[in-house]
């Protein structure tokens, strides 16, 4: 008998490449850009109730006009509706439909919740069938579709189960947000403010001067200042991603704000919304830096100052000592071992670090306490 | 009011290793192969029941000598249970296990629908977690542990929905084939078959002259000739997947024997396992070269010789002109509108043609009654 183990070693690397693009009346039966100027071609179309109630007839309109053939699947919105069954039934549509995957995208049309559940459901059926997104929430033109995250929540845990799977093509018109609450148009802005605090000073200046009249307009003057903020948000995030995509990378600008948000935004359920977290995260962590020297105190108020102007939050009742370590220590099992924080230094800039101690957090709840007493007998004066 | 469109691409590599090693006793308590050196540290370890029924005990055995904690999880057997509710279990116990995706790759340990169902649970789990892989069938062994094909049937779709998603360690132990009946050895034996007559006529020739030991010892001699069966299998099969990991080329030669065999499969359900429907089809693809010229009614004779040889079946009553046709069109919508099918040329090469019609195909159906009929005569003289 011979016993001599053999070894192979399999290396491989996959290509990946998807669009980002910007568009204008995408449901304009004119307009080419859906269908991939494929006039008369197949489609499944993937939206969700609300975007149905709003748009379904545009878009029944534009498929009659563009479509020899199409069938449009209504998923019920909302978070809560983010699990595997929704995945399953867009699977059924796949199926039923017969769709020729090399020629007929599934086309999804939502937020956020909607096109990661879409987005799940094409990488898994055949391991592959391709899909193009149209964002209709703030949150999902410069975050959920731009990047290549796909998931539903699975017991407990938020987007628990998922893939790193690309959209084709990414096309995003901000004439959708026209519909959306402001409350929601907050919650995209806060991860725009995100990549202005870590990595974009002029963004953050745009933001300043033109976030509150973008918020109050819903992007919907098309001003070159609103065009900037959205590209820049963009072009920020892209820059990003694009190196580590896979997120095989653990120090993550773009993990900003998200260090303890996971753990308030599920104590605060369903209080905050995603983004409002985010900014309480991206609150406490500047006063963490002004306790730490790295920010002033009159950078940490300008701060401060935009997001009340985007219309999120600074402080919160669950934002507490206790709450946030615990967090802490949460996120730093996620990062393998390591704290890795992203704290500001200055604003467009920011630098990790590894040593937070429960004293740093309890002096960033005061210098927010402070600012915040501040501000009331400011209003008060 | 400004229009300008803006477009960004993204394009991007992911890198993909992994290892495919062969090893002895993998269950003896002295061989750390299994917890990669890491004596005390965590492990999930799934299986089904079958296998745990034979390995049981001694997986729990090496588990205790080896681990300061774990969890063995068992699957019910069989392919009728190779759906999303087994990928749900497993996500679960991953989920209560609460395991450290970083350090603590989950254990799969069976054959090719329980390897298939843990690497699709690994995929989606928070996006990556990784798995190693201890394939107990020969099937496993040759072919569903070398690629990174994982996945689960979808209503009627045989394995629809999964992942690309590569087992970081692949873990082959040829002395799990001890328990393994006979015809499921066959069943392997049809994939190394089809390495061979594509691409091999040196691993032709040991399976012409040690073919038939080997299945009725179950390649429990481990001579030399044995393991340079199995080593050629995976190097022959490791040659073709490598540059094609995900599958964009539509040209294959691992897909021979695979062109009619789906149907064929389907069709005959239960009766044929995969690999003997895949030997069936590469038995009329056979004669299909012998009625081109490209294979010689010697050849042919040989490879017909070597099927049986290997307890394996040469024709079929659900093989019928009706249904190949048929399975051939199917086909061919897979592969993108053309048949790219996979003909033998000789002993040990292929080459791929477009233009098959039924008249070949009935052609090839006389060849192989003819070669049948002959071979009753000469077993009757
Ligand atoms: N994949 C990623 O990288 C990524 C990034 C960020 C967020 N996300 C996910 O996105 C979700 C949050 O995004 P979201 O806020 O877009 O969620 P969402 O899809 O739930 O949208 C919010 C609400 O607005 C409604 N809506 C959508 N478009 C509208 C419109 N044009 N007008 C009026 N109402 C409209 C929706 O029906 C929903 O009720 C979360 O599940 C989060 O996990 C994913
Ligand atoms: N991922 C891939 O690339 C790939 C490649 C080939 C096949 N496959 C999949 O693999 C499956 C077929 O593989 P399979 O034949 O290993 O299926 P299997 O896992 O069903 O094993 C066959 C039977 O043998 C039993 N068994 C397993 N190990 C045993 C042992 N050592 N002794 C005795 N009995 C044992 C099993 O419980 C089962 O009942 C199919 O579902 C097919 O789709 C996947």
């Amino acid at each position: 008998m011979t016993t001599i183990n053999r070894a192979w070693t399999v290396s491989a690397q996959q290509d990946v490449q998807y669009s980002v693009e910007t568009t204008f009346d995408i449901l304009d039966p004119a307009n080419p850009t859906l269908v991939d100027g494929e006039h008369g071609s197949r489609r499944l179309i993937v939206t969700d109730t609300t975007v149905n109630d709003l748009y379904g007839e545009k878009i029944r309109a534009y498929a009659a006009a563009n479509l020899s053939e199409y069938k449009i699947l209504v998923l019920p919105h909302g978070e809560t509706n983010k699990r595997w069954s929704a995945v399953e039934t867009v699977l059924e549509a796949i199926e039923t439909f017969k769709l020729d995957r090399r020629r007929e995208p599934v086309i999804a049309i939502g937020g956020g919740v909607l096109t990661d559940i879409v987005g799940f459901a094409c990488s898994i059926y055949r391991r592959n069938t391709p899909f193009v997104r149209v964002p209709t929430t703030l949150i999902g033109i410069v975050d959920a579709s731009v990047g290549v995250k796909t998931g539903v929540n699975f017991q407990t845990g938020k987007n628990k189960i998922g893939t790193y799977f690309a959209a084709s093509r990414n096309l995003l018109d901000t004439s959708f947000l026209s519909s959306l609450d402001q409350r929601h148009v907050s919650n995209g802005l806060a991860e725009i403010l995100k990549i202005a605090l870590v990595k974009d000073n002029e963004l953050f200046a745009l933001l300043e001067e033109h976030g509150a009249a973008s918020l109050a307009g819903r992007f919907q003057q098309h001003t070159e200042a609103q065009q900037q903020i959205i590209d820049k948000a963009i072009t920020g995030m892209l820059e990003e991603l694009e190196p580590n995509l896979w997120e095989q990378t653990l120090e993550r600008l773009v993990d900003y704000g998200h260090t303890f948000s996971p753990t308030v935004e599920m104590t605060a359920l369903p209080e905050l919304l995603h983004g409002e977290a985010v900014c309480l995260d991206m609150a406490l962590t500047t006063a963490i830096s002004v306790h730490r020297g790295l920010v002033t105190t009159e950078e940490a108020g300008r701060i401060f100052n935009v997001m009340r102007t985007l219309g999120l939050p600074v402080t919160h009742p669950s934002m507490s000592a206790d709450i946030l370590v615990a967090a802490l220590i949460d996120t730093t099992r996620h990062r393998n071992g390591l704290q890795r924080l992203p704290l500001p230094t200055g604003i467009g800039a920011a630098t990790f670090v590894n040593d937070l101690t429960p004293g740093d957090i309890e002096a960033a709840l005061n210098i927010l306490t402070g600012a915040m007493n501040r501000d009331l007998e400011r209003s008060a004066a």
